[in-house]
Order: C-alpha cells, then structure tokens, then sequence
C-alpha cells in the first residue's frame, strides 16, 4: 500500500536509504527447488553499479549481495528471499552543502512535503541506489524465466537525438555479449561510438542528457497478461515508469502507431513452417487484448536527463527563501547505460510474476 | 489477481461482457457522505456511449446506469457501491460470421488460447464495451474530488498526423466546454475541423485512423504518489494502458524529455505571488520522485487505429487453417473522441486512490 | 481495503443492503470451463433463505439468484461472475419505530459513528442478509472443489447447552442428506428433535439462544496453506469469524487441545494399507504448520445469540437521550440452522482459495 | 500472496529461517515522524527468546535486533523500516538426528509435501522463531498507538486445566508490571505459582502442556474495523490463528455465548458520566458488527501442548518407512510464557492497521 512492493505472485518489497546501512529486497513467491546462481545475480548488479567507465559516475562502490533466508543447499526453498546490498561509500558531506535546499527536478521538495521529515544525506529512498535492489531480485526472476527458455534482454537504443537503427533480436545470449563489447551499452557499434563521444562531451559540460531503453522479450509463451486491468503492457508499463527517471513508455507501434491506419497496423496471422501461429508484422509488440501472443515482446522507455548536473542552479530552500544549488558530487551524465539491467529486471518481474498468475487460470 | 480490480483504496471491479445481460461495476472504499449526483455519471457515460455521430461508431445504446447499492438519500454510505449497465442493442448476427476466425489485432486469439473457451458474440470481456464501467466509476471519483477543488479533463490532441497546438488549462469549465462544441472534442476549432473531415475520409474508404488524448489534472495538492512502486506518474500510465488500443503513455516532457539536456529540462523552483512554491518550467508533469508537486499535472496518451476495419482480410481460425474475416458491423472510424471520458474516468480514479492513499500517511 | 473482498485468487466481493435494490456477489479468479449449474446454485440458497421452517425467521424471500457475466453456455470464461439477488420483502415499516435508536448488541451505534450516516431500514450493510451472496459465491467454489473431489460440509452440533455426540464423517452426501432430514440441521436425529424443541420453547418467550456449527472438509490433498501468515485454519478462522454473530474459533483439538500434555496430543504418523501417510489420532484437525495434511479437516464455530429479541429493551438514541427499543419484527430464535449453509460456503472459499494458492508453488 | 506479510496499511513482511544467517521483518505504512525506541523494541524482544527461566527452553539466544532502514535522527520517515536479528545458537547438531524423520505434529511433511523440499535444521521456516520478527514489527506498533493512547496487554490465563480468576484491565501499566512479578506471566499471583510448579513437573516428565492467553486493548476509539470480511475480531482472530500452536480463538462472550439466552447476552447501552456512550456488560467483546465500540476489547487465544517432547515417539520417514523419533534438544515445556508477547504483537499490528484504515474513511 506504502508502494515499497511489486508484483501479485512473484512479489518484492524493497527497503533501504541511499545513506542508510543497507538497502534490500524480499522477495515472496518465487516457486521452490530454483537453483539460486549468486554468481548472475552478482553479474546483473556489476552492470548496475556506479564507477564503471568513463561516462557514468566515479562513485565507487561494490554492491556486494548476500542472501538472508530462502535458500537452502543452493535452491529455493519456496519461503522469502531476503537478499541485502551494504551501503559503503556514503561519503554524506558530498551533500551536505545541500541539506537545506531543494534540489531543482529531485524528490527533495515533495519527499519534504509528503512526510514532514527528509534523510537529506543524497537523495534517501528517492535514489536511483534503491534499484540496485530491484535488479537483485530481477536476477532471480531471470533464472526463472530461463529455466522456462524465456529471455528477457535491451540494449541503449538512443542517446539525445542519437538512435540505433533496428537490430536483431532472434538471438538473446549474442545479443546480450555485442551489447557488452561498449561502455554505453548498444548494440550497434558505430552507434555505441558516436553516443560515448557524445555524451563525453555533455559530461565535460558538466550538464547530462537524456536517452531511450529498448527492451525484448523473446519466448514468451502465449497467454501472459490478466484482463482488464493488469494488461501485460499496462503491468510492463508501470514497472517501467517506476525507474527513477523515466518519462514516457510505448509498445509495439507505439506513438508512431497513432499516425497509422488501421489497414497498416493490423497484424495478420499465418502459421509458420512448425504449425505455430504467428503474426506477420509485429505492430502489436507481442501482445493483444493484454494478452502475450507468443511474437516477441517490444518495448521502449524515455529516460529524462538526470537532474544533478555539475552546475550551479537557483533554487529555494525549506525556508521558502532563495538559494543556490551547488554543482558538486559525483552523478552521471547520462543514465541510460546503467539503466539496461534495470529495465530488464523490472520486465523479467513482471513476466515471471505472469508467468505464476497464468497457471492458475485454467481447470 | 484475475486483472478486473483497479485501485488500493478507491478500488473498482468491473465485470461483464459486451454481449451479456449487463455490465457494472462495483466501487469499494468511496468515502461515505459523499453527494451522489446520478445526472452528472449518465452525462459522463453518454460522452462515451456509442453512436453519437458520423465519426463514432452507429451502434446505438442508451447506456443507461443504475445505482444497486451503497447510496441512502442521495449520499455514499461507505458501502460499496454497485451500478449496472444492461446491455440493449446486442445484435450478435453481427457477429456469427466471426465466430470460428481469429479477427487481426484483436484478441480473440488471445483469450482463445489462455482461456480454453471465448464469448464470441464481439469481444465478450475484451470489448472496450467494458469502459462504460469505467466511466461510471470515474465519475464517481471526478464527484469526490471536485469536493476537493481538483480538477481532470482531456481533450484530442491528435488524430493521425494532425496535431492540435498547446491549449490553455487554466480553466476546467471553459476547456470541457469548448472542447464538446465539436464531435471530435479538439479544444482547438480549426484542428478539430480539419481532424473531423480527416477522420471522415478514413470512414469512407472503411479504414481507420489512430490518434493522442492529452489528459491534465489541476489544483491538486502536493504528495499525491507513494514512492518507490506506486509512483503517481507510474500508476496513471498503467491506467492508461489498461485502457483497450492504447500503445504508449508519456508525461511532461515525455520522449522528447530523452533528447534534452539537464541543464534545459530542469525544472526551477520558484515563490509565486502568493508565497506557494512553483516551477518555472513544467517538464517534470506535476510529479517529482513520483509525488505531485502541485503543478499541473500533465501527460499524453496514444492509441492504435481501431482494428476492425471494413475491409476483408485474411486470417486463421481456430483449427489452424486459412480463413477470411469479413468487414462487416458497426465500428469506429476513429476511437479517440469516445476514448476521451475513459481517459478522464482512469486519471480520476488513480487520482482519488491516491488522495485516500496520502491521508493516512503523516502521524 | 474496505473490507468487501475476500479471498486472493479465488476472489470474491459482495455488495448490497438488506433494503436496497439487490444484492449480489463478484467472483473474480474462478478458472475457466468451469460448468456452473444454477439449480445446485439456487438450492444452497434455499438452505439459508428466511421463512424455512418455525424454527426460523417467518419473513419470506424467494432469494432467486441471477448470473449477469462470466458464464456462457453454460461454463465459466474465467472473466469475472456476477451475480445478484433483488430484495423482495423490504417491509421497511417494520423498522420504521427503530429509526432513531441504538439496538443493543447491533452494528447500529459502530456504523452510525464510523461512517456518520447509516441506512437504517434494517440491518443496512450489516444485515446477515448480505450473507446471502456469499452462499452463492461459495456454491460455484463448492462446484470447483468438488470437481477435483473435495467435499465441504457442516452441521449443528449444539443449541444453547444440548450437544450432539461425535459423527460419522466418512461419506458427505449420507451425511448431509441425514442432515436435511430436520429443521434444525443436526445429523444426530435425537439431539436433533431435543435442540427443535428448546429453540420453539425459547422461541415463545420472545426471545434467542446461540449454538455451535461443525463443519469438515475432506479428501483435501495435502499442501493447502501458506506459511507463515495465511496458514489455512487463520484463513478458516477469519472466514468463521467475519459471519454475522459468530464469537469463536477453534479446529482439531481446539480449546480443550490447551488442557492437553504434547506425549497425549501429537498425532503419530502411519502408513495405511494404501501406502498413504496417515495420523492415528487428528488433534491437529487435517492441518500442521498451516498446511493441510491429507487427514480430514475439521472445526468448530460459535455462534452467539441472535441481538434482535421480541422483548422491550432500553437503550439510547442518536441523540444520546433514554429510549426504548422495541421488540417487533420477524426474526430467528436460533441462527444456526440458517448458518449452516454459510458456513459451508465460507469453508468452500478458502479451500478454492488455497487450491489455487498451492498450484502456484512447485517450479 | 505466498503468506508471509501481514496487513493492509500498516503492513509487515517476515523472513527468515531458524538456522539460516538472520530473521527479520519489513514494516511498509508505518507513519512518518513517529519516534522509535529501540530500547522498547529490544525489551519485548526480551519477553519472548528463549532462556529466560526454567519454564522456557535452554537455548540462549540474545536476539539483538538491528534497523536497516526507515529510521531517521530518532524517527520514521514514511520508508519501509527494515529490521534483522542475527541467528546466533544454530546448533543445527541438535536436530541431525532428526534430518530424514516426520516429527509428529510438526511441519515437516506438510512443508517437505508442498515445496519438494525442506530446511532440515529445526523447524526452518515453520520455526517459532520467525516470531521473534512479529514481535519487533509489534513494538512498532506498540509505540504508534501509545502515541494515540491505546494500550494493548495479554496475560497466562490457563496452563493445562489451571485457570486465573477474572484480573482487572484498568491499567496497563499496573496489569503489566503485576505480569512480569513472575516467570509464567499471570498477572495472578497465587495462580502464577501453581502454573509455575505445575509446569516445572511436566517438564521434568519430559512432557509439554499447552494453555491460554487473554488479551485486552483499551482506550480503543470507536469506528475500527472493516465490515464485512475483514470485522475488527476476524483480524484479531486470523493474526492470533497464524501463531504457532494456537487451535483456538474467542473474543467477548466466545464459546459460552453459543450457550447463552439473547435477553441474558445483549450489552444495554448508557452514557456514563462523562456522557460517553458504554454498555452495562461486555459480551461483545468491545466489538459490534465487526466495528470497535468504545469498550475494551477482550479475546482469548489457546495454544496446543508444544509438540516437541523429551520422549522417543514413532514416526515414519520420507522413505515412507518406520522410524523413531528421538526426544533430544532444548525445547519449552510450555509455550505461553514466551506466547505473551507475541500476541501482544499480533493485536498491536491489527489494531495499528484498522486504525490508519478507518482514517481514510470518512469524506
């Protein structure tokens, strides 16, 4: 009800403050007798954590996971998953200078509002840190899914105005090590080139830029999405639009699909050589009356620019008087590299969490 | 869990098939004492109802509603609330032609093979027959916060690639009234004329046409949203994409937020006249961290053309072989000017749970 | 959240007044291709409708039942069932003296302050009517169940001090057709004829007496439950205890179990012929750690004295002034004949519940 | 869904196994601004670990809990409040003996039946011990309603057959200090004695003994609870229902209700002399039509004998064969004395949630 939990049947709640002793995240449903690999689930936080290149933060920290409860001899035991992330490099006196006053487009003013009361040590649970825990327990959804075959895989697909054309999607593992061979984090090379060099420019700026996430959901069996409400994208909607700084999300033909006629957009069924129903075209993003159709789930998310930028900023502070906001810290300059482990795990929560309501559908 | 609930503490559940005896809705946890103003829900339902002119589809319900429960006096008792729609014009001849086929981009498919079974008179349960419910509801919502001065209205801000310009929001009444001079309900006359006879043409040649809802919500108070999940921006896209045909849902600066820099998008604070705090710009949408900050709250909304067309098509059917779906039945050229009240009965409806979900916050 | 919804996968939500339009239950989560029988339906019903017999109120309501949606030919389409009963017999008048005041032991004073408004033509929300469509809820749950073998049933065992001895659980339909064999639902048909005979005396005077319903569940697989929280006998419990009059709870050895040494009370395990597990004894009532163990499941309810009597009592009014409430009306002298059904129906949610809780577990 | 969070509102969510690294509990809703005592917390932590006397269990544990969260300079800030309590005594050597073995009247073949696989080292998590993390969550709640004058307190009332007289509830203060003169918690002095010897004896016979607890929740404001499933007592019954070993619940008149005459069990309404309303008796309970009235509110919770017993005891194995179980490790002769606390946790953590449910209710 206080919004710390997600999903109905594969269920996580997260806690922890980004100057707090540890964030984490319970995770309540996943099915007994997984075999739990600390091993990814490290993996996928690596490629969250801060200090990974030259384009995103120089925080250092490590993001070391350990696992509570829920696991016994290497398997789940179908009990809760507690898995904590020690918070270590809490250099608070970065933000100090910031206690006061509220930080233009951050959570300061309306966390301040909402509660009476703000831990003004960063950004509390209004840090993007707090996703560190949510791509922890992605990591199990992920086994999860796997074991299943499904996979669940994006890349950085713009940059500012720059975009990645189309790119292949028929194979999740080299999909996946292209994608890694580049500090931004796209599939395309050339693109991955021209987008490092520029967002090395806004970050000497001291200014930040936005970008877009797509994201790919291969194998998915048909049948995922609960009418009226949970629509599998309106649940891949939410989840998306829960990542600190994100601003718009689409499927399918998205906004362009608003443009088409309907004689366009609509997708045609056939059967393919093995027997199975597929679509044509793909306008529908794997998905119809809420409801995956077995075609590969496609969808975009619109990060916004980070908010901290190396520049002073006029504000007001606490006391309704003007301030100024000092370009101090140590943020990144474009987010959308960090964020692909977190789109993919908010989406593989959202599948297995489907996945789990669809087997109790039919008699 | 089955995905026909909507809400934590406004909750609806909404049942009933497009070709049934009724659809309805029930409403639990509307505060009590609330006036129940019967004429103003039948008004919000007819801007929806089918039939109202050349551009909607010529299927003619009355969509009359019918209050069963949780009103004494002409006041909300706290009980939950139940209305019915019957369902009239069911003319599912209309229909038997479709039942063995799979109709393209719909979901009959879909259901067909999650459920095991289908109501093939029309869309049974995935019919947007089924947002009457909706707009019941909603305007129950609308009802409770205009006790608190808040305000929701939308209007067709595209249809195709004509595009209305901004429109002033500073005042609700005028907005809605101007809006509903025309059938399109553009705010904009000349867009809306120019929409219209675009949409006309699409009807004639049997096509149909997609299109944006553009949805604001003013004089709401700041700390509506809860952090981390239920993000308010994140709540109202889900409502959204649960709406039938809609694609993609952005807020504030939405997509074209990602091609900007931090130091454009940020939003500076600011005292207004009357000492309230403010922001100069309004990227951020009204929603900072996920709770509004009492601007305007602003987001869009894309829908996909309607997939029935007059057209015939080919198609499979259930047993797996090559079939045509005949253009035949009552269609919309265009679903955006009916989408407009569903737009604003979902907004309403995240917006009360949300105002019922911040009073029990602070000590 | 407002407390009209029960269950988490087999879901349902009542609505409606005992002097309002109807009535009516929402099934959400039932599976799919289900065959519904609207006799079975009707006739659970008929067992808890007024006007039975002497021994029960002499109001008369026919308590005919009508599904709205979620059915077609004949079988569930795993879209939501509604179903509604009208109210016949509002004789409101029969209430009209008691507009005013406080009935002692009632819901009317807690309602009234809670809410600052209360329909008081009779019972309002807080009417056991409203038990009515929770029988029919539980009358497609029941069909579920006993799709898969599982059998839910229930009798009177006690009538203020008259107890009937121990049963013969071994075969449902004997048992409740030996049951239905009297007016007061006892299979035992001596104790049966004693407790008709104290509940007409008690009757006559004008006024009520409590008893206690027994009910068993059995061929019940193991596994039913979910630690630690929703253990199946808490959602037993809180089923038992959310019904109209009822003030306790016990299963297996239950209050007498706290009398008991551990080397009396553990049930030892054993195989039986068939090589199934077994307990020689079953103080546990079918269910360890929360989950049921394969051995019948069996508990008790009390049920206290029906509030309303055909004696003046004082009390106070709204106005917190000295009033007398008067003894008019038709009511029941005992409520457990009537509770019979209800009870069964509230078991037969659960277990629906938890079966479809469980199929969700093993990967 | 999977069972282990408890709550709408002021929701917690357990983790944890006997023998895995820590236990611990997230509370999600908890206000902000509240101050918290860690002391307080740490002391009814005390009441329940084992340790304490004769009576209780060998083991020594210190059970030191530790915030991860939620809690800032002395206060909640409206974030989830994370707390862990390290396992310090797993001397899993003790149950070794028992790997492969069904203890009788335990969990272990329900759990190993329903998830394929089971934690072997003690109960896992069908443990007691999880209970610890209830009482913590309590605490917190505890000081929530303190902060809003309500006082909750439980005492022994019954070991085996031997009952407490009626004791006065007027102050809890008083009731409290009065419990803890003696290591069976009954506020009865020469009651506690015989309790006391009486349990010793048992213990010394290697035999357990089970018992009841009566609780009582003052100064409770008139309005909680949540007609119709989720009345105030099916809460209360459910949270008391989910403790380990509890067969059985009664609130105000409870199983001898069912015995009683409605002229005799109606509660007659007064003004008092401050003119607040009140009733002469309280069979209810405190509780009318599942809404708080205003009067204390009573129930009583009765626990099975411990199943754990220092004796050998045939059982079979997983294998389906023979096998003996042996009577070793620390365990309690009588689980009430530690039960206290916990109750008292459970009723805090109801009454903690309907009072910020019953908040949102009124427009």
């Amino acid at each position: 009800m206080a919004g710390n939990s997600f999903g109905q049947l594969f269920k996580i709640t997260t806690f922890g403050e980004s100057h707090g002793e540890a964030i984490g995240v319970i995770i309540d449903g996943c099915p007994s007798q997984l075999p739990i690999d600390l091993d990814f689930i490290q993996a996928e936080l690596d490629k969250r954590k801060p200090g990974q290149s030259k384009i995103t933060t120089q925080r250092k920290e490590s993001d070391t996971v350990k696992i509570l409860s829920g696991v016994f001899e290497g398997k789940t035991t179908g009990t809760p998953i507690a898995m904590i992330i020690p918070n270590e490099d809490q250099r608070s006196k970065d933000y100090s200078h910031n206690t006061d006053v509220f930080r233009p487009s951050h959570a300061d003013y309306t966390y301040h509002t909402k509660y009476g009361i703000r831990d003004h040590r960063g950004g509390g649970r209004s840090s993007a840190r707090e996703t560190a825990a949510r791509v922890a327990a992605g990591a199990v959804a992920k086994l999860m899914l796997k074991a299943y075959g499904i996979e669940v895989f994006a890349h950085v697909s713009s940059v500012g105005k720059i975009d990645a054309p189309n790119v292949d999607i028929t194979n999740a593992d080299a999909f996946i090590e292209q994608r890694e061979q580049n500090i931004v984090r796209c599939v395309d090379p050339a693109t991955a080139e021209e987008m490092i060099s520029f967002i090395d420019g806004v970050r000497k700026q001291g200014d930040t830029v936005g970008g877009k996430v797509s994201c790919y959901i291969t194998n998915c069996p048909v049948g995922l999405g609960e009418p009226v409400f949970d629509k599998l994208h309106a649940d891949l909607g939410k989840a998306m639009l829960s990542i600190n700084a994100v601003h718009g999300f689409e499927y399918g033909s998205g906004f362009s699909g608003a443009e088409m006629l309907g004689s366009e957009h609509n997708d045609r069924f056939i059967h393919d050589a093995e027997g199975n129903v597929k679509t044509l075209t793909n306008f529908s993003g794997g998905i119809q009356g809420g409801i995956s159709n077995g075609m590969p789930i496609e969808f975009k998310v619109a990060f916004k620019p980070v908010a901290t930028i190396m520049q002073n900023q006029p504000t007001i502070n606490a006391a309704g008087e003007a301030a100024e906001i000092q370009g101090k810290g140590r943020h990144d300059p474009c987010v959308v590299p960090r964020a692909v482990p977190i789109v993919e795990a908010m989406a593989a929560l959202v599948i297995a969490d489907h996945f789990l309501r669809n087997k109790t559908v039919i008699l």
